[in-house]
């Protein structure tokens, strides 16, 4: 069982600066994500692209905020349960929470915040008859650990950044990779569709365009693939292969926590915004753009004001008797959890004759 | 007359990003405030400190934070009124608002919103008699423009940064710098005290420490101080100058703001801040360290999620047919009043083959 006092649910950039937030009131943070690495959409959907509405960045990189985030709140020393989706909440006795995750990891603690973004981030499936049979037996739908394809046979299905950027990054780590395309033409960055381009000229990829993935082979596990063309009178391929991995892209889903018993708006979660973002469960928050509110606005901007609001909430939760007096970091400095301290150097009073 | 869309009170974080979040509803913007450059306490009280809790800035100087919202807000061109202090506010009959300052520049706008901060600076001032005579004829609470005082002589009294950062400033401008402090000790950046340690020696400071500015002289306008030590039988010494600057930092008040007619709650405006952050006259909100309601944290990032949520409301207030449908600028790009346009790259479709 994992403790901590607040549990995070989602590690997108609200859930990690509520980290900082925490941990400027001495509260320490355990994530959980259902995606393999920190940072949501941002990482997952969009490092590359450029977001101009962070206030004093005139310009960053989604990759590069998560990136500033994680280095703001690594003194203190948050844990993370990755790859995980958080599946049922379960109220103690006392107050407190248990979330369990799909594969079973118990996190307890006083203080539950979600910050799942748009939900989590389920696999769109292409229709292949048995395909629920070969998943985790072959069949992955994203990739947690590039190692594990290290001189294995890999084929990949899909058309964009991720079937694109994951071909060229396993061209060098699998024995053998194919790319499998319903059209000619690949949608992606401009240097994704080059460099694959290349690696498809010299034989590392293996490109099949105007094709599917039709059937599923293997005897227990994963065994061979069938790639049909769309186009009429091409025979079909069998490609032998230890995974198939389609990337047809990720849809958001509020998942299991539709079912918490929270007020739901709008495929939302409703919250208090005039005072502290708790949902209709005492000790249940919600931030960012999984909550609503009248006049939500679902900017990344948004979600930091609530995370830092609702800490001083969960605060009083968590310490009943005790009375927060707020420094700002410009005069107490920044105590990390890990020993570390950052603070304003000290003025110096000296005569100058 | 200055006209514009939405007129904002107070040049600080708050402020100034209020101009980026209304520029993307395409509304102009123009600020007034006390201090003679942009950027608040941020420039003018702590510009050379550190802030630690601006999201995704583990670590940035206050003075550069200034310098970032300046970059990000230039595409949307506001205008600025410095080194005035808004004085009155006058509601029309067509529900627009004209504000005018302490020196009669007139602005008006459907929109005022206020982001003063702790209010406006007021310079602390020495007990010297006939001082007030003096103002604006050789006596100086603030330096707006160092040219000013190009050639001529100068007196500063103080022992902080201030009155340390522009004696060395000046000691390159003045004809004579003379610079005035009770004790013999100074407080401030090292690399300050040092500087002006230097300057004191080769004579380009004329340093009277354990001593004070007891006197002004002058016909008309200022012509000479009589500086006297603290010690005992120290003889006092008539000094000639065009200018005194007594810099003995500056004390926020909420000041004429107070007599507006705004519900005000611990020395700040009450707003209704489970909606828009509106005040209770309507068209004018106030937003950032001004502001209060329950569980109001002062936080410069609150004030950025306060700024955006109001812009919205502001936009309906100025815009009452049309509905404004964001986007996210990751989406959407940027595009300022100045012709400039910033956008994501645009995927390439191609093939591969």
């Amino acid at each position: 069982m994992i403790k901590t006092d607040i549990l995070i649910i989602g590690a997108g950039p609200t859930g990690l600066f509520t980290v900082f937030e925490a941990g400027l009131l001495k509260l320490k943070c355990h994530i959980i994500d259902a995606l393999p690495q920190p940072g949501g959409q941002c990482s997952e959907i969009y490092p590359k692209k450029p977001i101009y509405d962070i206030p004093a960045y005139p310009e960053i990189l989604a990759g590069d905020l998560v990136d500033r985030l994680m280095e703001q709140i690594k003194p203190f020393e948050p844990g993370f349960t990755l790859g995980e989706r958080a599946e049922t909440l379960d109220k103690q006795e006392d107050g407190s929470f248990i979330v369990t995750t799909n594969l079973g990891t118990q996190h307890h603690a006083p203080v539950v915040v979600i910050a799942g973004g748009l939900g989590s981030f389920e696999p769109r499936k292409p229709q292949i008859p048995n395909l629920d049979i070969y998943e985790t037996k072959g069949v992955e739908y994203m990739i947690k650990d590039p190692e594990v394809y290290r001189d294995k046979k890999v084929v990949i299905a899909g058309g964009g950044d991720s079937a694109l950027d994951w071909s060229i990054f396993l061209a060098d780590v699998a024995s053998e990779v194919h790319l499998v395309h319903r059209r000619n033409e690949f949608r992606g960055a401009l240097d994704s569709v080059e460099k694959a381009r290349e690696l498809a000229q010299v034989g590392k990829i293996k490109l099949h365009t105007k094709a599917e993935v039709k059937e599923l082979h293997g005897a227990d596990t994963l065994e061979a693939v069938v790639v049909k063309s769309t186009e009429e009178g091409v025979e079909p391929k069998y490609v032998e292969t230890d995974y198939f991995i389609p990337l047809f892209g990720l849809s958001p889903k509020l998942g299991p926590i539709g079912s918490w018993g929270l007020e739901i708006e709008k495929n939302a979660i409703k919250v208090n915004n005039a005072k502290d973002y708790q949902t209709n469960i005492p000790g249940v928050f919600a931030i960012g753009d999984v909550n609503t509110y009248e006049g939500k606005l679902k900017l990344i901007l948004s979600g930091f004001h609530e995370a830092a609001v609702m800490c001083q909430y969960a605060y009083q939760i968590i310490n009943p008797d005790k009375r927060f007096v707020m420094k700002y970091t410009t005069v107490g400095g920044v105590e990390g959890f890990d020993g570390s301290k950052k603070e304003a150097k000290k003025e110096v009073v000296q005569s100058i004759v």
